[in-house]
C-alpha cells in the first residue's frame, strides 16, 4: 500500500479509502491510485480485514470423499448455497476415518470457518461443543451427530430401504440377498433394518446366509453370490445398500438372474434399466447448508432434524417374478 | 489466552510458549495450561499464525463442477497429494464462465493461498500475473493459461481421438459422426481437431452435416441423430467427444444400430459395454499438484508443459462392421 501510495502520490489514508470503497476522495485522485494498483499488482489482504470484522466468509465441508458421486453432487449443492451467501468453501475427505475427520474439522476452525457442513465419519463430536458455544454454525449431513446437539439432515433411509424391498417381494420374491456396506455406518445399518421390516411385515423370515455386509466391491460381491447360489434355498433377487455395491453386484451377477433393486440412483442406471430407491445429494446439499446460512443470520431456534423423503424408480431389473 | 492464564494461573507468555510448543515451561505447568485449554475450549487462532508467517498452508482449485465425476476424481488427486504437505483445499466450480473463474481465483488470492491449481474456463489469464511475480504457485490443469507462462498439464485430447476415431474406421465404416461440446472449449476443439486427422489419414472426406457440436444433451443428442439419420448417406458410427455426450448418445441412439466409442471413461461403462478413449482424472490432479508443491518449496525452473496420454479400451460397442 505505501508504493501504491508512493507512487500516485497520495497519502496512505487515501489509498485505504480507494481500497474500500470509502467517500471522500477525488474521482481523478480514485483514478490515479487505480492505475496504481494495476501497475503494481497491489491485492487486498482479505485475511486481515476478514480477522478484525470476525468473519472469513468461508465454510468448511467435510464428506467421505470428494471424489464420489453422491457426495460431489451434495458438495456442488453446499457450493451454490455459499456462493449465494458470499462464501468460499474448504472441502476434504475423510474416508470414512474418525480421527480423519476430526483432523479436518479442527483444522476448518482453525481457519476460523464460520461454519461446517460434516457427513460425521465418527461417533463423538463433543470435541465440537466449544466452536458451537462460540457461535460457530455446524450441521450434520446425512448421518446424525453423537453427543452433541446440532442440525442434522437427514435421508430416510429405513423407508427407502423399506419400499425398495418392498417391492421385490410384490413380484413373488421370498428369498431376498441383502448386499450393502458396513452396519458400522449409520446409513448401512438403517438400510438394513429398513430390508428387515419389509421382510417381517410380509412374515418372511430374516436369514443371515443372504445378508453380505461389506460387499461393495466386485470381488466381495461375487464371492457373496457364489456362496448364496450354494444353498439348498438360493436368493431369487437381491437389495443393494448403495450405489457402489448395486454396480458390484451388477458386475458379479454372471449369468445369474436375480432380480435385483439398489438403494441410490446413479448415472446412467436409466441405460442399465436398475431400479433404485433414489436420494437427492442435490437437495441434501441445500438443506444442510441452508441451515448452516439461516444460524449464520442469526437463528438462534433450538437443533432441528429434518429427514428427507426417497423415491422408488423401477426400470425393469426388479420388476420380475423369480427366475 | 488471558482466561486460559487467569484459570490456569500463569503469565500469559507461558500460555503462548505451551500452544506454539515452544521449550522452557515446566511439565507440571504445561499439563495445567492443557487442562484450563481443555476446559475453555480454547483454540488457536490459525489465521493469526499463519499471516505471520506468509503461508496459509491452503491452496485453491477451480475447476469446471465440483460435482462432475471426471473433476471431482481430479479434486481428490489434488486433495490427497495436498494433505500429504500438510494444506487443505478451497474448491470451487467454474461452471465455464471466464468471470466466475476470475471470481474465485481472485477471491482464493485474498484468501491468501500459497497456491492455485485451475482448469480455465476464460482465455487471458494475465491478471494473475502479480501473483506469480510474488511468489504464488499457479498450476494449470486440463487446458492451458492464456497470456500467462506457467506450469500446465494437458491430456492428449488430438491423439486420443485420433486413435478413437481410426479404431472405428479400421472396422470398416466411413460414415463417423461426431458429437460434443462446443469447439469453444480447448478439450472439444482437440478432440475434433484428432477426428478430422484420423478421417483424413484414412482419405475420408470431412463432412459438416455429421458434426454435432453441443450435443451434450439427450434432446440435442437426439436432434442431432435424428438429423443425420434422415441423410442420403446417414452415418454408421459415432464418436462422441466427452463423458456427457456418451451418456447422451446412448439414450438417443433409440433402435439406430450405430457404432460408438466416446471420450472419456465412466463408471459403469464396462457394464454397458462401451469402448472409450480413457484419460486418467487422478493422474492429471496428482501430476497438477505436484508440480505446485515443488514450486511451492522452491523450484524456479521455467514453466513447464506436461501431456498426459490417452488409453483406448474396446469394449464392444465399437468392434463391428457398419450394419
Amino acid at each position: 500500500m505505501k508504493d501504491v501510495a508512493l507512487l500516485a502520490g497520495v497519502a496512505l489514508k487515501t489509498v485505504s479509502r480507494v481500497v474500500n470503497e470509502e467517500p471522500g476522495v477525488n474521482p481523478a485522485t480514485a483514478v490515479r491510485v487505480r492505475e496504481a494498483i494495476e501497475r503494481l499488482g497491489y491485492r487486498r489482504n482479505e485475511g486481515a480485514r476478514l480477522l478484525r470484522s470476525g468473519r472469513t466468509a468461508s465454510i468448511g465441508l467435510v464428506i467421505e470423499d470428494v471424489g464420489d458421486p453422491f457426495y460431489s453432487g451434495l458438495f456442488r449443492a453446499v457450493e451454490d448455497v455459499a456462493r449465494r451467501h458470499g462464501s468460499l468453501v474448504f472441502a476434504g475427505s475423510s474416508g470414512e476415518d474418525p480421527v480423519r475427520e476430526r483432523e479436518l474439522v479442527l483444522a476448518f476452525c482453525a481457519r476460523r470457518v464460520d461454519g461446517l457442513v460434516v457427513v460425521p465419519a465418527g461417533e463423538d463430536h463433543a470435541y465440537l461443543g466449544p466452536e458451537l458455544a462460540a457461535g460457530m454454525g455446524v450441521v450434520f449431513a446425512d448421518r446424525p451427530a453423537g453427543n452433541l446437539a446440532a442440525d442434522t439432515v437427514l435421508v430416510d433411509n429405513r423407508g427407502g430401504a423399506r419400499a425398495g424391498t418392498a417391492h421385490l417381494i410384490s413380484y413373488g420374491h421370498r428369498r431376498i440377498a441383502w448386499l450393502g456396506d458396513s452396519p458400522a455406518i449409520f446409513t448401512a445399518a438403517e438400510r438394513l433394518r429398513g430390508y428387515r421390516t419389509a421382510l417381517a411385515e410380509a412374515g418372511l423370515p430374516y436369514d443371515p446366509c443372504l445378508v453380505a455386509s461389506g460387499a461393495t466391491t466386485t470381488e466381495a460381491a461375487r464371492a457373496a453370490l457364489d456362496r448364496m447360489s450354494a444353498l439348498a434355498d438360493p436368493p431369487t433377487a437381491i437389495f443393494t445398500g448403495n450405489g457402489r455395491a448395486t454396480i458390484a453386484a451388477l458386475r458379479a451377477l454372471g449369468p445369474r438372474r436375480y432380480a435385483l433393486a439398489g438403494f441410490d440412483d446413479f448415472e446412467p442406471a436409466d441405460l442399465l434399466g436398475v431400479t433404485v430407491v433414489a436420494q437427492d445429494p442435490v437437495r441434501l446439499g441445500h438443506t444442510a447448508a441452508g441451515l448452516l446460512f439461516a444460524r449464520l443470520a442469526g437463528d438462534r431456534d433450538a437443533p432441528r432434524e429434518i429427514v428427507l423423503p426417497t423415491r422408488l424408480i423401477p426400470r425393469g431389473s426388479a420388476e420380475r417374478p423369480p427366475a
